[in-house]
């Protein structure tokens, strides 16, 4: 209990203002307005980073060996609200061999398109891709298989994943890194109960790139079992599968760091209802071009991302197979120390055919927002705008 | 990560001892008794001030700027038990223009009755006025918005407020000071209900004051929309507000330390009931008065109390429109040490006509206790002993 | 906010294997096995010792007296999941005449079943004697009293008490230790209602010792009242009351550290059936050899439990009144520094007659687990293993 315990943390907090408009794409009646807005003003917590408190340790165990750990909280500095799940706790071993890290930690997926946005995937700027995912694990993710809050990751193994092990390659490699990764989905086994142990909950995934001063590309893949029949969660679907692989890369060009991302997130589902067997699948492709500039200590920071969502599922005409989502986010940071900045952002999401799939690519410019709910309206059109201040100690 | 947080607390046991006395005021029945009483002996958490742990730091900006933040979590000794909310969570930025502060903090009407009271507005001697004052916010605000754990503070904007900003004058003012508060209360205007946003969960308020070496004497201010007809949390009354003005006083005199408070509270209603309007209002009217003497480690202190609650509710006949409560407490802190101190106080209530208004002005010696439920019953008297230690960190 | 305060934490989190047996009891048809089994491979937290992190300090108060407090929180590693109610939460104030502590804290008989035990009353390895009995403590603790996560304990004033107040005794008596504790249930005493206060939660115990350089042996007694007829709690029993004693030994011979544990737990209740009263009782006699050889960084361990139920229960016939569990566990820790070290350990449990109380004698190598709950089918044997990691800080 002596020494090396590191108390450490982020608060941020901010006032921003949303603007979500639905459209009318039912039949119009006098009654009934063209479109409707939802508007909000609040006081918001993490939109350049989540805020966190936690304590982090290492401990040198001779030979090039070390052990660590890691505790981090999540925190809401507007209202005090504080989860029951940690962010992360993890347990390390390191070595000339590179490092395992066992616990609830962040995917590699999630880390790629965190670390790749101007916007570091928080905020009303949010990584467009980033934000689509995490709305499709959480949609594809139903209630009762503890996916969504616990013990199998939060939200739904997109941004945490819970009894984790985790492989991260030495500093060794000439500019070459790896990050693999898998969970236990602790489902049971029932000797009297066929099909047993569910799938439900399973992650594995990994991300390979090469970084130099200047370049950094890689290459992320993973696969999170949604649904699965097997007990205790049983559903009317065989397996759902949500499989995501990126191309990420940031190149500094020292007045202009430059960020691409390529994406494709798939969502397969095996059906296995009373007298018919049937298959869908989803594809999510995105794309996102951003750039930061350094100019003092302020930081100029743009992104566009585009999303478009097309699925086979049978039944459907070709008018309801797709929806698309744009974004166009536009902020600075401007650092007061090195540990206190302040931040502003503005963000324009556009969305066609929305009603196609409203679920996951009604995206507002906040996590939990939504657009009108009313039957026959659709999400059209976001705007959000944050000014805030995070401070790191 | 580095250096300047500090981790900080207060961890407060002690063993109370409450005894809540009900008086028949219906029928007098030979199967009924006259009186009846609620008894408990209890180990308790948060007598002396509330127990608590955290982190808080600050950073030099330079040029006489900082910045801060602040975390501060409950705490209960006696079992262990912690609430999802968190005390305070805030970040600063302070100048010589004073400080501007944003996040969860206490009111500046709680800190008033706080700092003004010998007892500190805790434990079986705490303020009436402020307890009369939790109580109304708790009972106004009814379930079902956060008014009374998270989202728009604990309880009910009248101890902690959620989303706040809030502007503490510098100390270069000669010995004047000033604090305001305002919140976001983050109801969603919607473009197709009429009537939003919800204005329930909106406060602000203020406390303006002069302190010298002896004196200190302040006026405070605050205003909170309990109730508010617009969705999502519409009732059948328009508007809910309790405003609340006090006077708080401190005089030093070096063997005694004499505390004295005013205070109004007024909880103004406007109903909207079908086929016919109304309003009604109700003042709380308090007074404190309170010493403290040191002698040697020990402070022995004192307080009296009174709040008189009359209302102009329609259909009530004279004898139905008033309440009032008086406290008497008496006590001592003995510090063992600069961080450790023992603690001592008893205290005794009397309710007279407290039928009339037993959800607020039925106050017991715990913030939790409750009189006897049963009907007919009516809260007549209360004691209330305590005995612990507290230690600082 | 000075000095004085300590962060401190365990984190430990492995990999477990688990297969429990369960046996048809009842009659054997073709469509239902003669045993099933529940197997699971899970990431888990908290085998070596429960995972943890907390802040503690003492503050000397001269003469030979000090102050000091003790604040740790319960954690997860695998999944990041903390409870509501902390570990331990206490105030000490400690001087030549030993320490008084209060609040929430350990029971001295589950520190006697914990420091006895070669595998430290955690994972798989567990003491037979303390699984049974926190298994006990769990089934007669109906839902409802609080008896199970907070307010008066966790679970059910065998593992953790609420409200407690505990004396040790000092360092000075030639070796002699004891440790009393009793707690306050906290129920209320209304003069209207019949038998209040109800006596449900309350516990008092102790524990008495001799330690010299290699041998220490203690006897440990407890009483917890489960149930009780008086509100808000009633049932129809009028008392249910856990009384525990224990006999525990260790015998430190250098080559290797002896430990040996008799233990009898009763479970008393009072019926008072309409029409009919009647009492039943049951004992769990257990007994407890281990064994822990150092050779080197490593500590070799091993130890084989016994517990035998039974049950004078009205009405039951010879063979439903026993139950047999027998455990035997080995494993090994390597200390890879001070603080870091790895552990392995295996289980196997065997149940006779376990249709007989499944409830509390169908132990499994695992706290949570559960044997098949099919009609007919009764616990029979249970095997677990498990591999991880723990760091102290």
């Amino acid at each position: 209990a002596q020494s090396s315990v590191t108390v450490f943390g982020i608060v941020d907090v901010g006032i921003s203002r949303y603007n979500l408009k639905s459209d009318n794409v039912g039949a119009v009646t006098p009654a009934r307005p063209p479109s409707t807005s939802l508007k909000q003003t609040a006081m918001t917590s993490g939109n350049w980073v989540p805020s966190r408190w936690g304590f982090r340790g290492t401990e040198d165990l001779g030979g090039g060996y070390s052990a660590g750990f890691w505790i981090e909280q999540s925190l809401n500095v507007d209202d005090g609200g504080q989860p029951l799940y940690a962010r992360r706790t993890t347990v390390s071993l390191a070595g000339p061999f590179g490092e395992f890290r066992l616990g609830r930690d962040l995917s590699p997926t999630f880390w790629a398109d965190t670390v790749t946005d101007p916007f570091l995937n928080s905020g009303v700027g949010a990584n467009l891709i980033g934000m689509v995912n995490a709305r499709l694990a959480i949609f594809t993710a139903l209630p009762g298989g503890g996916l969504l809050a616990g013990p199998n990751g939060g939200p739904a193994n997109y941004i945490f994943v819970n009894n984790m092990v985790s492989y991260f390659t030495p500093n060794s490699l000439g500019g070459f890194y790896g990050h693999l990764a898998m969970n236990f989905p602790e489902n049971v086994k029932n000797t009297a109960v066929p099909d047993t142990p569910s799938k439900r909950g399973q992650f594995y995934g990994g991300r390979v790139g090469y970084a130099n001063k200047a370049l950094d590309v890689a290459v992320s893949y993973a696969v999170s079992t949604a649904l699965d029949a097997a007990p205790p969660y049983a559903v009317p679907i065989t397996d759902t599968k949500i499989s995501t692989t990126n191309l990420t890369t940031t190149y500094d060009l020292g007045f202009v760091k430059l960020a691409g991302e390529l994406s494709r997130a798939t969502n397969d589902s095996r059906f296995a209802l009373p007298g018919a067997a049937a298959q869908s699948s989803a594809d999510y492709d995105g794309a996102m071009l951003g750039a930061t500039v350094p100019i003092g200590a302020a930081r100029l920071k743009g992104s566009y991302g585009y999303v478009k969502y097309r699925t086979d599922a049978p039944g459907l005409s070709p008018n309801q197979q797709d929806t698309v989502a744009k974004k166009l986010s536009l902020g600075m940071t401007y650092h007061l120390s090195k540990r206190t900045l302040l931040y502003a952002t503005g963000s324009y999401i556009r969305i066609d055919e929305g009603q196609n799939n409203a679920n996951v690519m009604g995206v507002p410019p906040q996590p939990t927002g939504a657009f009108s709910a009313a039957t026959g309206y659709a999400p059209r059109s976001a705007t959000g705008y944050e000014l805030g201040v995070a401070h790191t100690f």
